[in-house]
C-alpha cells in the first residue's frame, strides 16, 4: 500500500470576533483539510491550520508524500526536517510569543509533517480495523475531557455578508458576561474545567472575571487564565497573588509574561511567598529544543501539547513522556478547528497515559454550517469526547460541506491570520500589540 | 483478535565461562521463550530472561493477558504495574548495581510486560503485514550496527556432561588473548566497534588490553570499557586518565563505579583535567526515574537502553526520545540471549532514530547448538543485522530446537542467575563480589 494521491482542500469557517492579547480574531478562521488517497483505496484524512503558509508547506512535502508507505513515517520526518538527523529537531530553541499559531515559519516542518501523519494513521487504522489511538500502544482512556474555553468577545458572530452569523454568546467584556458565556457552555457541554483568555481587559477586571467564575461554578470547576504574555512580571506576580486561590486545586497560570527568564522569575517569587500556583506555556516552550530550559529555570510546570504544531501524534506522546520524566505536567493547546481536529486531538490525548488536565477546544466557537464531518459536530458528554469504535479517527468528510468551505475561502480575502490587523480595522486603528502591555 | 493462549518454554543454553564483576557465568544461561497464541491463529513469539523469578512474573500476568487485545498495552503495562497509573512509574529511584540482570524485583513489572508487548507486536506485525519497526512510527534505518562484545574467560566452553562444548576462543585472561578474541569475532560477524567486559582482571591489565586492542585495530574501531562498578572513584579516574586516548572517538567508559554520586565525580574530575570521555551506564540508571538525577549530577552522558528491562519496544522509543532531549547519548545492553531477542533488538534499535552508538550483543557467546530460530543463526553483515522483509519480527521457532532448549532447562540444577555462586565453585571458594574491588 502506498500513497497515490493528495487533495489539499483550503477552506474558510466563520469565527466570532473573540479577543486576546494578539488583537481580534477574523470573520473567517482558515483551516486546510488533507486527504490522501492509497493505492488500496483508502481515504485518510486530516486537518490543520489553514491560509497560504501552511499550503504551501504540505505542497512542498507532496514529492515525499507521493509514493511513500503510510507506515514509513519516521522517513518522512526527516525529510521534512531538511533530510537531517531528528536530534538536529532538538537543537535550536524558537519561540512562539510573538507569532500567532500556525505562522511559525520554524514549526512549518513538524505541522506540515502532524497533517500528514494523521492523514496516515487514518489510512492505517482504517486498514487494520483499528481506531488511531489504538495503533499508537493502545489507549489509556476511553474519552478525553476538555475545557470551557471562554474568551472576551464582541457582539455579533462570525462570517461576512450574506454569510454573518450572530453566535449565541454576545458582548462579553465584562465578568458577569463572561459567567453568562461559561453557564451557556458548560450546560450545552458539560464542561468541567473552564479556561478563560485573558489579556484583553484590564488585569484588576480580569481578575474580577476569575473571581466570579469562582463564585458561580465553585472549586469543583478548576479555573485557568491565560493573557498570552500581555502582563510583565510584576503584574504576572500581583495576579498570581490575587488569584492564588482561584487558582490552586487543578488550575494554572499560562504564559503570564513573555520568555522562559520571566516565567522563571514569576515562579520563583511566587513560592517565596509561599504561593505554588503552577505556570503553564504553549509560547514559551513549543518544541523539545525549551523543555529542559524551562526545567532548569522552573519557569514551567505544565506543558501545552498540541498534535498540530508539536510534529503530530507520536511527538505529542513523545512529549507526554518527556514531561512526566521532568515532572512537569501536561495540558493541550488549542486553535479555531473542526472536527477532524477535534478528533485527532482526541486520539493523541487518549494515546498518552501522562495527561493531567482537561484538553482545550476552541469548538464550541465554530458552528454545524461549518462542520465539515459526516453527519455533523462532534457530540461532547459531560465535557469528554469518546473515541469512536470506527476505524482510523472515526470521522468521515461532507464533501458537500468541504466544498462549501472552499467557496467560502476563495470568496474572502483573508490568506493568513492576522488578528493585529482586525484590531485595528474594528477597534482601534492604531492598536497593536505590545508586550507587556501591563 | 484477541489472546488465547499463552505458552512459556523454560530452555537453558550453553554459556561459556565468561568474567565479569559479578563473577563467573554459569555452563547454562536461561532464557524464556514466550509464544502467544490469537483468535485468529496467529502466533507471536518473544524471548526474555529465564529461570524461575521471570517465569513467575510472566505466569502472574497470564490472567490479563488471555483475552487481551494486541493492541491494548497501554492498558496491560498499567495492570502490571500494579494498577495505578504509568505516571507512578517513575516516581522511585532503583538500581541495578548490586543485582545480576533479570533478578531486581522492582523492574520485574518491566521485563514481564516487555516480553508480552514483542509478542503482540510480532502478532500485529503478521496480522497487518508490516516488520514491527514500522508498527512504531516507520524505521529509522534498514540495519543495526553491534559491537564486539570482549570477555575475559577460563578455557573449556558451556555446557555440562555429555552437552559440554569447547568454544573457539579458548582462555583469555590477559591482553594478547583479548586481541585474538576480538580478531576472530571482527572476521567472523564484521563489528566495527568494541566493548571490553572489564572489573576482572587488575585495572593496569585492563589498560594494557584496551591499549593492545587500540594499536591492533586502530580508530576506526571505537572501544569502550565496562568494569561493572568494580573500581572506586580514584581508579575510575585513574584509568579514564589513562585511557583518555584510546576512549576518544567514539568510545566511551561504562558504570566504572558504583552510584550516580560516584559517576558523578569521577566525571567532575575528568573534566577539571580536560578529559570528556563520556560515561555511560546500566545500573546506575535504568529506569525513566534516574534519567534526571543523572543528568543533573552530569553522571551519565550516555545510557544503555535494552527493550528487555526498561519495558519493551515502545518505552525504548521513549527513553531514546528523552535522552535527546537530556543531551545524553543512547547505546544498547544487551544478556546472553539467542535469536528471538536478537531481532527484538534490532527492531527496537531500527525504531529509535536516537541512537549513537553500536549496540551490545551476547550472540557470538552462543551457538548454532542452541538457537531456537528457525533456519539457524541470525546472520551478521558489517557486524549489522538487518531487518527482514518479513512481517512482525521476522523469525520463528524451531520447535525442536526449543524443545531441546526445555529438556537441557529440566536436567539442569540452575533456576537463577548467580555469578558469585559459581567463581566459588570453579575459581576460588571464598570469592565474593566486592564493590569497589579497586
Amino acid at each position: 500500500m502506498y500513497i497515490t494521491g493528495m487533495i489539499l482542500h483550503p477552506i474558510a469557517i466563520a469565527d466570532p470576533p473573540l479577543r486576546s492579547s494578539y488583537g481580534l480574531h477574523a470573520p473567517y478562521a482558515l483551516r486546510t483539510i488533507v486527504e490522501l488517497k492509497t493505492s488500496d483505496g483508502i481515504t485518510g484524512i486530516a486537518e490543520t491550520y489553514g491560509g497560504e503558509g501552511p499550503l504551501e508547506g504540505l505542497e512542498a512535502a507532496r514529492p515525499h508524500v507521493i509514493g511513500m508507505d503510510p507506515f514509513q513515517l519516521t522517513r518522512l520526518f526527516r525529510q521534512l526536517a531538511g533530510g537531517g538527523e531528528v536530534a538536529a529537531d532538538v537543537a535550536g530553541g524558537r519561540s512562539q510569543t510573538y507569532l500567532v499559531p500556525g505562522e511559525n515559519p520554524l514549526d512549518r516542518p513538524n505541522r506540515t509533517f502532524a497533517a500528514i501523519e494523521v492523514a496516515c494513521l487514518d489510512i492505517i487504522g482504517k486498514a487494520v480495523g483499528k481506531p488511531v489511538c489504538d495503533l499508537l500502544g493502545g489507549r489509556a482512556r476511553d474519552e478525553v475531557s476538555y475545557s470551557a474555553y471562554l474568551f472576551y468577545k464582541h457582539a455579533g458572530g462570525g462570517g461576512l455578508g450574506d454569510d454573518a452569523r450572530e453566535d449565541e454568546f454576545g458582548e462579553v467584556l465584562d465578568p458577569a458576561s463572561t459567567v453568562r458565556e461559561c453557564r451557556q457552555m458548560v450546560d450545552q457541554y458539560g464542561f468541567r474545567e473552564i479556561k478563560l483568555k485573558g489579556g484583553v481587559l484590564d488585569p484588576d477586571t480580569e481578575i474580577a472575571t476569575i473571581r466570579a467564575l469562582r463564585e458561580e461554578f465553585g472549586a469543583a470547576y478548576p479555573l485557568r487564565i491565560d493573557p498570552n504574555c500581555a502582563w510583565g512580571i510584576e503584574t504576572s506576580i500581583q495576579v498570581g497573588r490575587a488569584l492564588r486561590q482561584e487558582l490552586s486545586d487543578g488550575g494554572y497560570l499560562e504564559d503570564p509574561c513573555a520568555t522562559l527568564e520571566g516565567m522563571g522569575e514569576v515562579r520563583r517569587r511566587l513560592l517565596e511567598e509561599g504561593n505554588d500556583t503552577p505556570l503553564a506555556s504553549n509560547v514559551a516552550v513549543t518544541h523539545f529544543a525549551d523543555l529542559t530550559t524551562a526545567r532548569d529555570l522552573d519557569a514551567v510546570q505544565i506543558v501545552l501539547s498540541d498534535p498540530h504544531y508539536w510534529g503530530g501524534l507520536r511527538q505529542l506522546q513523545a512529549l507526554a513522556r518527556v514531561c512526566e520524566v521532568l515532572r512537569m505536567g501536561l495540558s493541550m493547546h488549542s486553535n479555531s478547528h473542526l472536527g477532524v481536529s477535534l478528533m485527532a486531538m482526541t486520539h493523541a490525548a487518549a494515546a498518552s497515559p501522562h495527561l493531567t488536565y482537561a484538553c482545550d477546544t476552541h469548538y464550541p466557537w465554530q458552528t454545524a454550517t461549518d462542520e465539515v464531518v459526516a453527519g455533523g459536530r462532534i457530540q461532547f458528554v459531560n465535557g469528554c469526547v469518546r473515541i469512536p469504535d470506527t476505524p482510523g479517527l472515526g470521522v468521515e468528510l461532507d464533501y458537500d460541506q468541504v466544498a462549501r468551505g472552499r467557496e467560502r475561502y476563495e470568496k474572502i480575502p483573508f490568506r493568513k491570520r492576522d488578528d493585529e490587523a482586525e484590531m485595528r480595522k474594528h477597534v482601534d486603528p492604531n492598536w497593536r500589540r505590545i508586550l507587556p502591555r501591563w
